[in-house]
């Protein structure tokens, strides 16, 4: 048990669903986050432009001394190598909700919901066949629900409408989980409950990846939530949003400074 | 009249519709085409980032050995600085619209509809109050557009929609003309069309700025249509969406093949 420096990485502001996991479930360690807000969103760029983005960003939070890095976006974790030694362990999201949905599909079917780029790299696909060959999968790409967040539309009409035309097809063929395949989507997740409704388990990458962290880096529980500590906050441009989202996340916690930096 | 290479300039595919007048109008230059894809969309971005994404447009297309270069992007046109000299002429889309409106402004209110950026850096009513600092202007920030643009969806249901919600409160200030202040939203002419209806006069940024340059770089009128030269396409990223916009817009012409740079 010791405590350690986390980086947390995401094109934007949705890997904040999974640093609030973090914050919650292993709040004795230090984080680091880093939204590479100068060139989001990712979901809809080729795969070697997103492994030159999430180079650049590896180097920059190495250069803060983390331990171990977070890559809470899906776009970027498809792009993860495994045959690279980046030099300090990296997890990625798509495994860990990968496996809690072959853990949960007892009629071997999957849906899932994901930016353009995650469905075409079919990195669930692979990452779920690999433990179960005989999971059928049914993926949608999902390209306005990053700036329906991003612009703070989470409980609108209009998404519900969007959510509705993306979703509907997903259910005819009675999926046993939906896997939240981008971490803005959490943000969604009661517009979501409404298409799906209360029966279908929805897997957050946000939730998922806590395990394997928790198990790479054990910490001591906390019994006092208000203790947990300020996360230090990095973008690449200004984002007039991060307020609004860090609270609607954080509601009782301020809201920490952000420090914008030029890596480029 | 003499034939020069134009660069024209875009954070993505918008900037086609301002190609598309440029070939029509003024055939015989040659063009030269840049696509900012790898970091689009800029209209959520700082002015500080754009500004830097601009210079380094501008020096890749300078190394092409363009004579001058329009820049087909509102968000980065509103970033140009006039006490620059960047070496050669810059085009940039906000001033020529702004006249356009001024002159066909006779109650004196002006709409305009705009990414956020342009929006919050106010150049519209910047540019717009230098030629009759009296009109009253009517600015309606439409995040939601660019992203239904570059997914296609211009003939839906659910931009109708998010269309209404935006330009239907600017229709009740009764002004007498709607500036497209982001070269994406010709795409949208037709949806847009549906809310305003037939009488407003709609002001489309590429329509406008082909004065300037024909000002400036006068060239004979082609009488076969047929020939207009294929422009040279470069972007920063793939783009999935490219053939199909290619198309809307010239659906006589071949689609030209785009070449990835990577100038970052």
């Amino acid at each position: 048990l010791k405590n350690v420096t986390i980086g947390v990485f995401d094109s934007g502001l949705g890997g904040l669903t999974v640093l609030k996991e973090l914050l919650l479930k292993l709040p004795l360690h230090n984080y680091i986050y880093l939204g590479d807000t100068a060139r989001l969103p990712y979901g809809s760029k080729s795969p070697d432009t997103i492994k030159r983005y999430l180079d650049q960003s590896i180097v920059f939070l190495k250069s803060k001394n983390v331990d171990a890095i977070v890559v809470a976006c899906n776009s970027a974790s498809s792009v993860i190598q495994n045959d690279i030694n980046y030099g300090l362990p990296i997890f990625g999201v798509i495994d860990p909700s990968a496996k809690v949905a072959v853990e949960n599909s007892f009629n071997e079917r999957v849906a899932i919901i994901a930016t353009r780029t995650t469905v075409k790299q079919k990195s669930y696909v692979k990452s779920i066949q690999k433990l179960n060959p005989l999971i059928s999968i049914y993926q949608q790409a999902c390209p306005l629900l990053v700036p329906l967040v991003e612009e703070g539309l989470i409980d609108d009409p209009i998404t519900n409408l969007i959510l509705y035309r993306y979703i509907n097809p997903l259910l005819q063929v009675k999926p046993d989980c939906l896997i939240l395949g981008c971490t803005h989507y959490p943000l969604l997740l009661n517009p979501i409950r409404k298409v799906v409704g209360n029966e279908l388990l929805i897997i957050s990458s946000a939730e998922s990846v806590i395990k394997d962290v928790e198990k790479n880096f054990p910490t001591p529980k906390l019994s006092n939530q208000d203790k947990i500590k300020t996360p230090q906050i990095y973008m690449t441009d200004e984002s007039y949003m991060f307020e609004n989202i860090y609270k609607t996340l954080f509601p009782e916690k301020e809201v920490p400074a952000v420090e914008i930096v030029n890596f480029l």
